[in-house]
């Protein structure tokens, strides 16, 4: 193979698959193990059990403004003054029986009280509180179990987990997670040209660049890289690199050296590796096209474009994915942008912008509306809308940001 | 401060500032300094200085094809072989004066040659190679210096290095680089009723899920995570503690444990930290409103909500950018789901799905188009389009999948 054919085959288009039959039916088996994570660094891993929820969330009822805690049968009327609670601690005074009680936010509702009356609602003097309107049962108050009741399932295994997850468990005061292990990327690139960092290239031949920049791509989707260097333009070398690959690591790359004929050769070789061998030997992507993805010990092996434009492209395309499947995501990220149509009508809010939680189902774009207390809608989400004063309408294309 | 006042002050809404306000205006001046690191380290920091291109890219001419090199005075015609170049090889024959050389894709071009013939067009028998249509000079060549000259500029301090950089820079022999030192963030949880992780939370009392879900946001932003713990709701105490975080961090944030009074008495501590003190009390979200913008030794100081659902929305739409700044990022990270109108249209291709690289000017969608050997071009883009066969038109919204 130092002759490289210069009658190139070129496949007709029509053998080539496109993106979306690659990502629905490239489906190597392997799955990488699991392995227990502090809390703390957790972010950015995919849960491998689903975690239950050990209390209820909050776990009693708390005050969701600062202001009076009152029995709602008392008022309206003119309430006597029954003391204060403090943040923190166990409530020493009751409300109801006439008795206004004065709680910060966030504080546990005393004994008595059935509603929070807003500071702001309320005439407070020194011998007592008029409070003037009705107030119905439950005003102003976060109920216990709530957000979370005890045993609720929070995080489903496959889940990639970010802050707002984090923020979740560390609330219910679960202090570690059973994550997927890193996959291992074995990155191998190919061609008699290439010269690796710290060789002075000779007068035809040319640095290797892929082979870093994969594995800085493998960082950023969460992989572990593992380098397995430049290998000749030799099948049987490239074949000995590929079987360690695929021993090692749970997830191979080969970029090669050309365009035409190499693809080709990589594909002979990747078809020798293992049943079931090369599955898709070109894309209907432009650049992108000498791609082969194929299967070994149930691992995926993918012939990568020498190019390097072409190579990151469909890394980010078709490898981003891939790693995830094999990591244990049960869902494909979202993609890095995303755009779609409103599911119902968000209202805006005068003067302000308003966030809301929104899912995102292929274009459909989901608002999750629930008060701020609830933890558990924002790690439903993946990300938010930034809502002008207007509001958006049903149908219309909104942005979403992504959560990070 | 052990008795939060009840009566707690509610700004007026025309005082709080809108989001773009405090992008725009709040600009601490502090910027974290730089190091040294290795090429395989970069990805996701921030260039601290320029980087000059040592050489040319491509350094010598290069087929783009696998072909025939010709001096392109010979075609049409029927031409003699003149043996081969090899990968990686300095070529050992000549083209031009009656001879065809075959070269496979990437090779370099052998003397005599302005021009490459693809296989397909040539019709090559054992006595020779006919070409029968005329070949304009530089056709199918990859000419040196296309991609970069030297000394040109390859990438701008203050650039965030994804793997598209890390494929130029690796193409270009630069082994490492000098980036800025990841800022350094300060986590303060402020609240008599926070218990910490392995505390057993007393019954009006409940766990501190910021400060896990910070530290897990600073990883995703790029900054180290410094936790401070749980201070008391204790003014001095307060103090004391962001005294520290100001002296020993980059950036620092305190969540407050509830949501009016608590606004006023962070910022209140806050205003006492330094000149000049408080910056923004309020900002126009909903959730997110009780949000304190200060800066005390040049240094951001952000007093977020205590409730984790808007401490994460505006850590991630405002300490997001604050931190990208201190840590010497030249333009805000472009926003993680985007939407533009395109500024001129882009045909499709026939078959395929064509991927074109594009920058993201505010919502205007400029699209890059490139040959694929172009590394210089991808190092400048913040993403890419999936056009389709049809073709994208001018002014039409579009998608952009953000470069990882």
């Amino acid at each position: 193979m130092r002759n490289p054919s210069i009658l190139g085959r070129v496949r007709p288009a029509s053998a080539d698959r496109t993106l979306e039959e690659a990502l629905a039916g490239y489906r190597p088996p392997h799955r990488v193990g699991a392995e227990d994570v502090d809390l703390t660094a957790a972010v950015g891993r995919v849960a491998a059990e689903d975690v239950v929820s050990p209390i209820s969330l909050p776990a009693f009822d708390r005050s969701a403004v600062d202001g009076w805690a009152i029995a709602s049968t008392d008022v309206p009327g003119r309430l006597r003054r029954g003391g204060a609670v403090h943040m923190g601690e166990q409530p020493q005074v009751s409300a109801g029986g006439g008795a206004a009680v004065a709680v910060p936010t966030g504080a546990r509702l005393p004994d008595g009280a059935d509603a929070v009356v807003m500071s702001e609602l309320a005439d407070a003097r020194e011998d007592g509180v008029e409070i003037g309107q009705p107030v119905r049962p439950g005003a102003n108050v976060v109920a216990a179990g709530e957000d979370v009741k005890p045993d609720e399932t929070v995080i489903r295994s496959g889940a990639r987990l970010r802050p707002q997850q984090v923020a979740l468990l560390a609330a219910l005061g679960v202090a570690g997670v059973t994550v997927y292990r890193r996959p291992r990327l074995a990155i191998v690139s190919t061609g008699d040209e290439l010269v690796g960092r710290g060789e002075p290239p000779g007068q035809a031949q040319v640095r290797d660049a892929n082979g870093p920049a994969l594995a800085a791509m493998a960082l950023q989707l969460g992989a572990e890289p593992v380098p397995l260097g430049i290998v000749r333009d030799d099948p049987d070398e490239l074949l000995a690199v590929c079987r360690r690959a695929v021993t090692e690591c749970d997830v191979a790359v080969v970029s090669a050296g050309g365009s035409v004929g190499e693809g080709d050769r990589t594909a002979a070789v990747l078809d020798r590796l293992g049943r079931p061998g090369v599955w898709c030997h070109g894309l209907a992507l432009k650049p992108g096209r000498p791609t082969t993805l194929a299967e070994a010990a149930g691992k995926p092996v993918i012939g990568l474009p020498g190019n390097p434009v072409p190579a990151l492209l469909v890394m980010q395309l078709v490898g981003g994915p891939v790693i995830g499947r094999v990591g244990g995501l049960a869902d494909d990220d979202p993609p890095s942008a995303r755009a779609g149509e409103l599911a119902e009508d968000v209202p805006g809010a005068p003067g302000v912008l308003r966030l809301v939680h929104a899912r995102l189902d292929g274009r459909v774009v989901r608002p999750l509306v629930a008060r701020p207390s609830r933890l558990s809608v924002m790690a439903g989400a993946d990300g938010f809308l930034r809502v002008p004063e207007p509001g958006f309408r049903s149908g219309q294309t909104v942005d979403v940001d992504l959560y990070l």
